[in-house]
């Protein structure tokens, strides 16, 4: 089935279009919750998870049975600047890794019992380098945001987006800054590892590309300064909102995708809980600027959707108690 | 096969005589750990947990296939006082439940793949009332331990111990302040949800009960302060130890039947991994005690082993990454 846009235009209509979580069942949800046997509230974020999944699932007693995860790999123009510790020529070796099963992803993805896709955005083709002209132009945001899009499985019933793509800390620096403000500085890391040098001068890349694209647009933004697999996991973002499928995010890249769509319509995120916070340290300050708790903190800065993958087993064990147990009339237990 | 002890004192013998991580295995897996295709550090936490379990397994590619929970269940004299917000018949009422799979930790057992066995101990037998009495005699404490040796399979290769006992949040209160010091108010919560009047409650009859029994020895800190599903937790996690199975320890009653085992033998708990840190406050502190810090933060206070149980996922996630991942040489990926 084709992406239902064919223009920026579209996807901005697409957007206002999303639907909202169904009150029913949340509040059927709500009302279960409360007659588990268990003390009130001792499962913790673990209930509110469960209730927040059934509202997208549309039933008050939700299972979660086929999580999805796509891998998104691209790569940057902006690399030839020399802001990764990698060579690019990593990220079509990772790809061959991911599809041989030898990544982080492939081991977590299985762990947590999803089915696993990897889609490459024209690796020979780099997007732009942003400090000289946009990444993308219009066509080719609106065709990676199609990738997205058309990736999903309408029959999953959660996704991760993941992504791959050499130098994509600095981009994803580059949206976060221009969609929240601040300096440069607050929002360049060390991504997969480069040292002071190397994160002075990304620092300096992200603020010659905010200065060369002054357009604070959301979607302006992720064309002049993003990437092919960033804009795919927005689309990807949101054609998961279309179909009611809650979604797990990952690290900063992934998140900085999600941030595009938090600004573009209001409500664009709400089927979206917070993986983890990675090591990447302006990730937690995105996380915040989006009114987003982590659900793990466990150091991890590897992308490729492995701390959302990790949170997979969160969110089953949250579902696995809310639809699983017993109620206190079931059960024979005294309620306090 | 019967526990390897009859008294106390033999169990003392069994803590000394515990065997240490395989240095030679944790070496090999820390060598692969550098070789596999992710940049150094990436997977964060999740690197240094495979690396310790590789060791506790003796092999530096391990698997975790055989996880186990045990759910220990016991009564309280102390309940008399009215420490709880709920009726001592909700114990015996919640071990039905566990049988017939009702519970939330039935839910997490299943969706992590673990055995789940429950062992209820003298239910119509309540230790006595550690403001009046010793709450167990030497013999009954023994027979405790036992209970908890007896239950670990050997051939699982993770363990999750959890509890049921109404009324065991004042117990483990007790247990903790007469280990680390303190004054009773910092080691009493609210349980599973006891008013002002109930928490004051609390404090003042651990305070009795500190007062009443004096002796800082840990295990005799065991047998008059606490309970029989705490002493049968602290069995299990030695018997875990000794047959090198890693074990993830729960909130704060199963943390402070660990203590015991913690104070009365260096390195007792070097096998044990913090599942999470429990919203009963004195959880954090006695993990920092510890020297533990816990995998996940989510606000669960429940007990049944239910916030360890969930951290077998991540576990699980890096088990599988760390052995199913292949090498840069394996996949022909430059690394950097």
């Amino acid at each position: 089935m084709p992406a239902p846009f064919s223009s920026l235009s579209d996807f901005r209509a697409v957007l206002q279009a999303l639907p909202r979580s169904d009150a029913q069942a949340e509040a059927a949800a709500r009302d279960r919750n409360g007659q588990l046997t268990k003390p009130p509230g001792a499962l913790g974020r673990l209930e509110d998870l469960a209730i927040w999944y059934a509202g997208w699932r549309g039933t008050g007693r939700p299972v979660l049975e086929r999580p999805q995860v796509i891998v998104f790999a691209g790569n940057h123009g902006v690399t030839a600047r020399g802001v990764s510790a990698f060579p690019a020529e990593v990220t079509v070796q990772m790809v061959a890794n991911f599809r041989a099963g030898g990544a982080a992803i492939n081991q977590l993805a299985k762990a947590f019992g999803a089915t696993m896709a990897v889609h490459e955005l024209e690796l020979d083709r780099p997007t732009a380098d942003f400090t000289t002209a946009p990444a993308m132009s219009e066509a080719e945001l609106v065709a990676a945001l199609a990738v997205g899009w058309q990736a999903v499985d309408p029959d999953a019933d959660l996704l991760v987006v993941g992504e791959m793509g050499i130098g994509n800390t600095t981009p994803a620096a580059a949206i976060a800054c221009a969609l929240f403000g601040g300096q440069p500085g607050e929002w360049t890391g060390r991504g997969t590892g480069v040292d002071d040098a190397g994160l002075a001068l990304k620092t300096q890349v992200v603020a010659e590309g905010l200065a060369l694209h002054p357009d604070r647009d959301p979607l302006e933004v992720l064309r002049c300064l993003g990437g092919r697999e960033i804009a795919a996991m927005a689309g990807a973002i949101a054609r998961a909102h279309q179909a009611r499928i809650p979604v797990i995010l990952d690290g900063f890249i992934c998140t900085a995708a999600a941030a595009v769509l938090a600004l573009a319509a209001e409500g664009a995120l709400d089927h979206c809980v917070a993986g983890h916070a990675s090591a990447e340290a302006a990730h937690r300050t995105l996380l915040s600027k989006l009114g987003k708790a982590p659900l793990l903190e466990l150091g991890l800065r590897l992308g490729e959707g492995s701390g959302a993958a990790l949170a997979i087993g969160v969110l089953k064990g949250a579902v696995a108690c809310h639809s699983g147990m017993a109620t206190f009339a079931e059960a024979g237990v005294s309620d306090g």
